[in-house]
Parts: C-alpha cells; sequence; structure tokens
C-alpha cells in the first residue's frame, strides 16, 4: 500500500495521469465520513457505494438495537408514511421492499407471470425478467441503440395485448445512459395507456442533466406507472437491503399483498436517518462525480471509448474480451463488472473510493500498457 | 411505574401470588443483557423475545457497518457454511431468507401454486396458506384435536395425489403444543413418501422435553422434508430478518432460485454471532421458562385452563370473547395476542421481560377480579 499512496502524491497521479487526488478529503470529511482502508480484493463489480452507511445512519442503527426484536410492520408504516410526504403521495402508494429487487421481482411475478410478457431493454438489470421467466413470463427484448441507451420507439412499436409490463431501467444499468426527458415523459404517456410501465429509478440521484423528470410525476397523475427507488446506491446501504416502490393506491395492493419480506427494523430507522442526511447525500454525490472523472481521464488516456454516465458506474469498450480482462484485473487485486451480453468487449467498472478507483486505474495501465 | 415496581417489592408478588421476582436479575445479568424501560404499551402480542438482541450480537452488527454498503451474498454463503456444519448437512442444503417467513411464503409458491393443495393444521401460523393462496392454491384445513394439537392421523387419512405441502408447525403457534416425538417420527416417515412435509421448528428451543427429535434428521436421510428455523425467537432478532430453510439439495435448488429478498448482512452478521453466544441463548430460555411460570401461576389462580406451552406463549381459556378482552387489556397496557379462530375464547398471551409479565397479571387481576 505504501508505494501506491508515495505514487499518488504525486502531482501526475498514476503513470503520469492528472488525477483528482485520493488525499483531498478534507479532515472534517475524514472524521464524517469514514473513508476505510482498502480490501484484499476491491470490488468495483456491483455499483456498491463505499462510504456509506454514514457515521449518523450508523448511530441511528446503533439507538435502534433495543427495537431489533420486534418485526418490522409499524416501523414500515412510518417509513412509508415519511416517503408519501417526500414524494407528495399517499401512504398507500409506498410499498418499503427488502431491496428494490424485491419489488422488481415481485411486480414481474404479480403482473407477468403464468404467460404475460414483459418489454425490456437489453442489457439491462435483469432481476424482475429473470425472475418473472421462472413463473412463465415471456421477455421481448429490445437491443439498446448505438448510443447503448434504450430505445422507446421500438419498444412502443411492439406493445401488444400480451404485455403486461415495460421494464426500463433509466439511467441503464449496465450502460449508464438516460433517456432523454422529453422522450421519456411522451414514451411513459403513451405506453401507461396500454400497459404497465416500470421505472426503475436506482441510479436516479446521479442523473447529471439538471431538472430531469421522476415518474413518479407520472404516478401522481394517475397514470398506470410503476417506480422503484433504492436506498443502496447514493445512501451506501446496498447491505441492509431496502428500497421501495411508488404506485397509485390501485396498482399498489396489488404487489403489497404478494411482498414476501419487506425490510428489517435496523435498515427502516437507518433508511429515516438517511433521507435527513443531506451532507452525506451530496458527499456521496461529489465523490461519485470525481471518481468518474479519474477513470474518464485514464479511459482517454488509453483511448478507449465510454458512454457518459448518470450513474456511480462507467461503461466502456474495453477492445478487449471481457471474460478475459475480469480474470487479469482480479489478478491485480480488482473485480470489475461481469460480462454483458451482447457487449463481450465492453466493460462496467463502478466507482469506488478514490483509493480504490487509483488501483482500477493503476492495474488498467498494467495491462494495457505493462 | 413506580406504584407497579413498589408493589413487585412485597413478596407475594402481585395480588398475593407468589411469582418469580422481575428483580430477581443478577447485577451480571443486568449488564449483560440490558433489560429494557417498559414501553408505554407492553408488546406481548407476537412472541418476540425483547431481551434480544444480545450485546454480543450488538457488538457484532456494529462491527459490520463497513460491510453495510455490500450486497449480501458472499456473507450468505458464509452463514450457510456455519449452519451446514451445525446442522451436519451439505451447505446446498441450506437457504438463508429474511425471516423464515420468506421461506414458508416462497416454499408455498414453488410446490403449491396454481391449484395445488396443501394440508395443514388448524389453527396454526397462516404464512404459508395465506399466501399459496393468492397464488392459486388450496388448502385442506385439519382441526386441531382436544389436546389443541396436530391430528396427524386425519392428515395422513387426507393425504392424495392433490396434495403438494403437509404444513407442520411443531411446537405450534397459536396452540403452544408438541406431537409426541415417535407419532412425529412416524407421521414424517409415512408423509414424506407421498408428498413434502414442511416442519416449522421456530419454537424449536423452547421444547421442554429432552431429546425432542428435529426434523432435520430426516433430511440427512434424503426425506422430502422442509425444515424452518429462525433467528426471531430464542435470539429476540425478529427485526433483524433472518431464518433458514434446511432441505436435501435437489428440494433445496427448488426453493432457493424462487427466494426474492434473502436477508442482509448485518443481519447475517448478527445471526453468526448469535451462533456463538450460548450466555445469552441459555438465559433467553431460563427467563422464558420464568415467565412461563408466573403466567401459569396466574392462570391456575383465575381457574382459567391453559395447554402447556413449549413455546415463548401460553394458550389460555379465557372464558372471555378475546375481541372484548384485547381492547381491555390494551386499555391496562398490555397488547395481548389477536383472535385464533376458532377459538374465540382463548387468547395467546407471549411471554416478555418478567416485569412485562407482571404488567399483564396486574392487568389481568384488575379484569377478572377488579
Amino acid at each position: 500500500m505504501q508505494n501506491r499512496r508515495d505514487w499518488l502524491r504525486s502531482s501526475l497521479g498514476i503513470g503520469g495521469l492528472l488525477l483528482a487526488p485520493s488525499n483531498l478529503l478534507t479532515a472534517q470529511e475524514k472524521t464524517d465520513f469514514n473513508p476505510r482502508p482498502l480490501e484484499p480484493v476491491i470490488r468495483l463489480s456491483s455499483n456498491e457505494n463505499p462510504y456509506g452507511p454514514s457515521k449518523r445512519v450508523q448511530e441511528r442503527i446503533k439507538n435502534s438495537f433495543v427495537h431489533g426484536c420486534r418485526y418490522p410492520y409499524a416501523y414500515s408504516d412510518d417509513l412509508e408514511s415519511i416517503l408519501a410526504k417526500k414524494h407528495g403521495v399517499s401512504p398507500e402508494s409506498i410499498i418499503v421492499t427488502g431491496g428494490s429487487t424485491e419489488g422488481l421481482k415481485i411486480a414481474g411475478l404479480t403482473f407477468a407471470s403464468n404467460g404475460g410478457e414483459i418489454i425490456s431493454g437489453q442489457p439491462t438489470f435483469l432481476a424482475m425478467m429473470n425472475y418473472a421467466k421462472q413463473w412463465g413470463a415471456t421477455v421481448n427484448w429490445v437491443p439498446v441503440g448505438a448510443d447503448k441507451g434504450y430505445d422507446l420507439d421500438e419498444i412502443e412499436k411492439r406493445i401488444s395485448t400480451k404485455t403486461k409490463l415495460v421494464f426500463l431501467c433509466n439511467p441503464n444499468n449496465p450502460t449508464g445512459t438516460l433517456v432523454p426527458a422529453k422522450k421519456l415523459v411522451d414514451f411513459c404517456n403513451v405506453a401507461s395507456q396500454k400497459t404497465i410501465v416500470f421505472s426503475d429509478e436506482a441510479y436516479y440521484d446521479f442523473i447529471e442533466t439538471p431538472n430531469y423528470p421522476s415518474m413518479v410525476e407520472a404516478v401522481k397523475r394517475g397514470d398506470n406507472i410503476i417506480v422503484s427507488k433504492t436506498f443502496s446506491k447514493v445512501y451506501g446501504m446496498a447491505g441492509l437491503r431496502i428500497g421501495y416502490l411508488i404506485a397509485k393506491p390501485e396498482l399498489a395492493a396489488q404487489i403489497r399483498k404478494n411482498i414476501v419480506a419487506m425490510s428489517n427494523v435496523l435498515a427502516v430507522e437507518a433508511a429515516k436517518e438517511a433521507l435527513q442526511d443531506d451532507a452525506f447525500y451530496r458527499f456521496s454525490l461529489a465523490k461519485n462525480k470525481e471518481a468518474k472523472k479519474n477513470i474518464y481521464t485514464l479511459l482517454d488516456h488509453l483511448d478507449l471509448n465510454y458512454v457518459p454516465s448518470h450513474t456511480n458506474f462507467v461503461f466502456f469498450h474495453s477492445k478487449k474480451d471481457i471474460r478475459e480482462l475480469g480474470p487479469k484485473m482480479l489478478e491485480k487485486g480488482v473485480r470489475i463488472g461481469r460480462p454483458f451480453p451482447p457487449f463481450y468487449d465492453w466493460c462496467r467498472i463502478s466507482t469506488g473510493t478514490l483509493d480504490e478507483v487509483d488501483a482500477f486505474i493503476k492495474g488498467m495501465l498494467e495491462v494495457y500498457e505493462g
């Protein structure tokens, strides 16, 4: 470690690249946000946010131990009311779930099992489609366009009476793309009159386009739209497993009865605190931006194309088969994203702490130039 | 509170009853197990264990905050290996779930959806049957016998080609009964050759019969048996939502792919610690016994029949309609169990701390003698 740290002190960063230095945390930030030591294998493979859970959230969890013996219903109801206020909907419109993944899977099961069709972009986040397929759903895959973004025109064309759900991950995982705002709004207006549109907004907080609309606005208008949100990303709470769905009460009621796990008391209390911890929220976003900037600097230097990202990861043209690059980078101590067919020569790299991103950069320079 | 506390100092307990005194905790126990102050409404309604999570478990959670940003898969795999060793099965036989409730619901969905039949005693714990009914399962209810226990002879008679699952909660919630050991073993031998037997062992730790067999032994022999276990009861971790299923690998594989939430990192780490915390385990069992003894003393005094309990609750003949007794006891500051049809003049009371049980006793004396 010492070796690398010395290297970082150079104003030229790693391999002569001008990087946002990893020692830029102020003393105050170091106290507040507790950056952690590097792990033996650095995980930049799952779009986690290694700065969380925040100190305030940790304190809240400690103060909630006394409730750890209680079933979560009352705690969860209270969080649903808080989230309802935040989004300007009724509590009946909020369903707290065990990570947003439970919401995606159960929505797929509820609306598309036994022969229903889901239309989805490809590649995208697969939890809903993989689960629904196990229950007899069919999936109508629409390849992403040349820009690696959802092809909404083609999706709209394919909607038929068989279609029970359209799944949008926006910004999209693994490509990091964002549908243009007007395109999204127009699509949702039209599509939600024919079927249910599911808008996975896990990465919404990272969007770099100002005033980009959330589809919660369409839920408020009573459209057939379900929005999923999560505390796994900007709040850094993936391990706590808490997310939620937002839908009009009639739709929400159909899903709510099918939820199997909900969340847990510590995560529910953590979520309440996270919603109030503006300093950590802003810190997360700022550090994510710095990390992405350093990744871009590397990719520009290596002349590897990438998709401008609205998320906490970057999808780039590795020009090497990801099934070979993965093991090579693991030898360098960094776990990168899995293959995302059909893009076998593309790589998804999650932002980590700046130290972790430095390790990625160093490994990449060794693999590509070493 | 002061009033009641003074009262408790009397060697005659409450209303002249000889009770295990609530101030019997040693100084060491008070430090170790952190008995908590009474809450405004005392919850003796959900079979929770208010002594948990233990101090050791709390420390483990604090030390796991750094992992709170990580998805739980690797942590959960590790716990599955630990549980496999504990039970003498392969890790493929263990499925960690979001409370055992997720295991019950998903097993019901997996094996009985779309027209399958579940045979179950009545009353019993309803999570599996209620969920499976939503997915097209039918339930063949077999009333409990005169002893309020499962009628295994009748259940065996009703098994047909339609039967996909037999659900046993043993010891049974809400009646607290335990099937005689030989009866259980014989039943499982025969029934598991015709269908899958699901044995919910949430209350197994509280069984008062020495050397009572766990159906994990039948799983090890390769029988068609699924066992569920939970950290919600003796470990006092209901709010953390973690339980697990044990089944032979072929059966486990069918369920595992249908799990939607699993558990969470803090609960997984908490579970690992709880398994090692023998002192708290023994403390939980001892305090539960004292609480039950005090409840029995009250019921004997009031001449109300009860079922000898192998759990952390007591099912007693209230001789008053539970739909009236519930609100009356709530006025006394104690939430008792909900109605369990068809036994509307019976009540399920969970054990709490001895202080909490004192409040129940005082309230009952006021209602029945006041």
